[in-house]
């Protein structure tokens, strides 16, 4: 029942696409997560999943259009949706999804992560 | 799958204590909320919830305890803990918990509300 700021833990993120916990709650993860550069295009078979902008913008592909999402923005994609986001400059992004969802969906490449770390 | 802007939200709402609802995922609800005032003292029986300031402070007291929440800052109040939210000036809360949680938790009174409204 500590609160969380935060700056501070994004602070301590020094890797992108490296998302870290900052909480549980109801089987959901608060993740927290620097974006820079395009990610890969996957989807989540069964988890829908939030974006939050604490700072900077991203671009969030979708096969037939490109949504920008700014600071202080969210965006959910519904699980079965291909997304890439794509971020021209770091941003600092909060998801919100299932404690089972995988980073890359259904996707396992270098860029997955598992067992993430408590920040 | 349209983004969500959040101070467009919040300039649409119009009383405190009034949580609407922003999006739902995985049964989930993202709600949006002013407040001003003190709250009533309760606790959710089976919800985990989560408090995210997008503008101002709040003080979370709980029995024992008072943590002040700042801008972009979180608390998550475990199911089952007493709570009340006390804000001394309007402050925008992002909250996140079950599709079941209702704001007084195990009270019902004036500032119960039921059957949210989108915004």
């Amino acid at each position: 029942m500590e609160k969380i700021n935060l700056a501070e833990k994004f602070d301590r993120i020094d890797a992108y696409w490296d998302p870290r916990i900052a909480c549980e709650l109801n089987s959901q993860h608060v993740k927290l997560v620097k974006f820079k550069g395009p990610f890969v295009w996957h989807h989540h078979e069964n988890e829908d999943e939030l974006f939050f902008v604490v700072k900077g913008r991203f671009n969030m592909e979708f096969r037939d259009r490109t949504e920008i999402v700014n600071e202080n923005e969210l965006i959910v994609v519904p699980r079965g949706v291909e997304h890439r986001p794509v971020a021209d400059e770091e941003v600092w992004v909060m998801l919100f999804e299932p404690a089972s969802t995988l980073n890359t969906g259904n996707i396992e490449n270098d860029l997955t992560k598992k067992n993430l770390d408590l920040i």
